[in-house]
């Protein structure tokens, strides 16, 4: 069984976790026949945190589980906080294949879609 | 004289930062035909801080500044933090036409964005 974790930071803005929320739900759709699971965690503020929505996924027998960092740069979550808990769960379930994606940050596209974004503003 | 500003969060991880000016650096060649000047500033962490970088958009003669806020949520940062400093400035320079974008985070491309890195993962 794979998995698909998405982590976001975590806000005190229910509103703000709710759209985390909605995404994966979305994300999940677009993503079925990749993904036996798709879910999403927060590295604070909010619930469920990561470890915990590990421990779930491999609850449901999830034998792969592919985190994707919701992040924009490389600061200390994603280049620190993210893969010491990732590794302590590894340590637990060495059972499980655990892999990090690209965050979205990292990718060419965030360049077209931030040009997109400020061409909207009119004139 | 028309002004980008991509505002992000800033980081302990100078790394971190580099990326954004990188970023903001391919944006500006990107837009060069729809801004005179394109600029990164961070709310915390980094500098230039978003009022200096609206003091300088404006020295340089910026009559217009669109902020981007390069954010993947609507926390407390894009809903409060962002507008109250954006509205103070607002209030300095009343000759200048400030309007903000969409946040990276609010667009439809984003969900195309993560469904491409978590396929891009090997099973």
């Amino acid at each position: 069984m794979r998995s698909l974790l998405l982590i976001a930071h975590g806000s005190r803005r229910e509103t703000a976790n709710r759209e985390i929320r909605q995404l994966t739900a979305q994300l999940a759709e677009r993503l079925g026949e990749s993904f036996d699971h798709v879910g999403s965690c927060f590295l604070e503020l909010a619930e469920p945190d990561i470890p915990t929505a590990i421990d779930d996924a491999v609850a449901r027998g999830a034998r792969s589980i592919v985190i994707l960092p919701y992040f924009l740069a490389t600061g200390r979550h994603v280049a620190e906080d993210i893969p010491a808990i990732v590794g302590e769960k590894q340590t637990q379930y060495p059972q499980v294949r655990f892999r990090t994606a690209a965050y979205p940050g990292a990718s060419s596209e965030i360049l077209d879609l931030l040009a997109a974004l400020a061409r909207s503003v009119p004139d």
